[in-house]
């Protein structure tokens, strides 16, 4: 809260390495909430009957490491970073920062009624987090702003094709765990899934 | 504690890498302290009810983020680093470290008779960071001492000028709180969206 | 979950950092586990009686370490990353990211029958690990895929023979975890420490 | 646990980063450990009698981030990593981010009878940590080793004069905590202090 406006001068690779720094730990915090208490005797049960957290873990750690995928991806092909951009970039993070707490709901209410708030709760932290990368994208992205000279306008194109379902695909699943929390969490687990091993299956890279 | 002084030789990338590591992990530990316990059955209202963690989390990590991007702009101009420097920013982001703790008073306090006392505290963390980051700037600027010798002298003292209401600004800010918790609370999230929008709207950029 | 396949553009130095950063969050997340309470008077004997907390900090921590410097060693190697090596590399971040779990569970449960149950889970979270590193490794050097034309054949030859036991020396001391908990911790810690005393000891690098 | 020594490639900044992540981390996990938890009317109160703990916070964030400019300042006249010279840099990392635990004990019990616990605890870390320091720099200098070449001669000595009062000053603090638990705590803060404030009175660098 102290500079003037204009004196800005932030390198794309420094908004990297913080959004780095940010995934990172948002995956690695996830481990925090995994808890299991039973007396001695019982652990082996109690380990086995907490496989929601373990799966509630790997699928939050899988999407961090997706959008930290998708972010590079972007920034990839943008060579200046505006206060605009850089702000609805720290918007992005904080939502994806935000994770582990619906995560850890999730995990805590799997087997009660409260399922429904928690799964509603983590599909609301993923559309939000949609909602700011597809903002920052295309505000970066319409008429190449912050595009840099030497990117493949095909390569910006097929990246904007790419970043519009987001936000519908995590809305809808969020409606959808609004109908019935299971379904929606399968739902974000799948497309999580499906975006990993599609890719890797069909060898596009 | 090991080493005589007359021995340092810390280049500026160093200490922006570490302070980006400080800025990061301290804005992503923020969600650690946003918790919800309630039987499922009472999860959604319960989810609802404390809408003042989500608005605590997402106002200290826009400060934090804020304080990054400060940060970056007055070390884009400095190309030397000496021991007081070292410390001062050390001080300064021992400080920012410290914000997740009155940003957990205000959010458990919010709704009783400690909101003064959180707020007040959460004041005197920001004025603190405030008064250690211009004492390590204008130690830094005064007759050019840590400059880069290329630096535009019309963005030092730009700087310079921007970093100046900072204290009084936050001081102001905590005193409210002092009379009015609330309002001195509304009004460091005011200022960091003031800050942020007030930028962005009128590109100045 | 936004971009098509056939976008990426992942340098390999990028997935060291994000990796680096897993690892070295991974290691100093532990110490928040590590708790000992009691009342003052008797806080002396209760830390003496804590060992066990600190000896599994102390190897989890080394172990972090290990695996830290044997993804730098494959990494020098490989050139590209493409997506399939990309997500067994997040796999396999995922499952060290998970050690905090099974270390607080064998500290907190070392002197009762829940030890056993513990100490399989850390050796499952080890093994799968180990598997997720040889099918990343695997991936990459089969017919030198993602391997820079620089690299030596034999120093990569070397990473793949001593790649190939880290699951079954991972495997086979998770299986005496089972028939003697306390056995199969034991071979986890002398695991490492032979593997850092006799590279040390002899010399070889 | 997986490859044969000989293989091993590691540059210094790999490890300078991995050490820089490592001490941001443990400085910024202070926070966590900070708690008040009182009923609204009285968090006031409660705040002011918990000086401890932000005396306990900044004094650790303080000497955490002396080792991370003592760390660099050894790295600066290194140009070679081997694996002893990783496993004891390791070590004494290991060190730095157990100091939350001993942190958390001193503030917890700075009014009751465990302080001398706890500040014992507090010193055997610094001690240790100063040993780990201490072997890995003299296995690096020694005969120069991993010195680089165009190392002045007489930095590196000046560090090695400075580094040897290191293990005895830690360890007499530790010794004096035993007798005197206050005086011990006085005397970590005071060096830290005092090497802050020495360094910067007399402008040496």
């Amino acid at each position: 809260m102290a500079f003037r406006s204009g004196l800005l001068t932030m390198e794309t690779s420094r908004l990297e390495t913080f959004a780095d720094g940010v995934f990172a730990i948002a995956a690695t915090l996830l481990i925090i909430d995994v808890s299991v208490h039973a007396p001695g005797a019982e652990l082996g049960a109690a380990l086995k009957h907490s496989w929601p957290q373990y799966a509630a873990y790997a699928v939050s750690f899988l999407i961090i490491g997706i959008w930290w995928v998708n972010h590079h991806a972007s920034m990839a092909v943008i060579d200046r970073v505006d206060r605009t951009l850089l702000f609805a970039t720290i918007a992005m993070l904080a939502c994806i920062a935000f994770l582990p707490f619906p995560t850890r709901l999730v995990a805590e209410h799997f087997r009660d009624d409260g399922v429904r708030a928690a799964a509603v709760t983590y599909g609301l932290t993923m559309t939000t987090a949609a909602i700011c990368f597809a903002l920052s994208w295309f505000y970066a992205a319409r008429g190449r702003r912050l595009i840099a000279q030497t990117a493949d306008q095909g390569v910006v194109s097929a990246i904007s094709r790419s970043v519009i379902p987001g936000v519908p695909i995590n809305a809808a699943a969020t409606l959808v765990a609004v109908w019935s929390p299971y379904t929606g969490l399968v739902l974000f687990a799948a497309l999580a899934l499906f975006y990993v091993v599609g890719s890797s299956l069909f060898g596009r890279d």
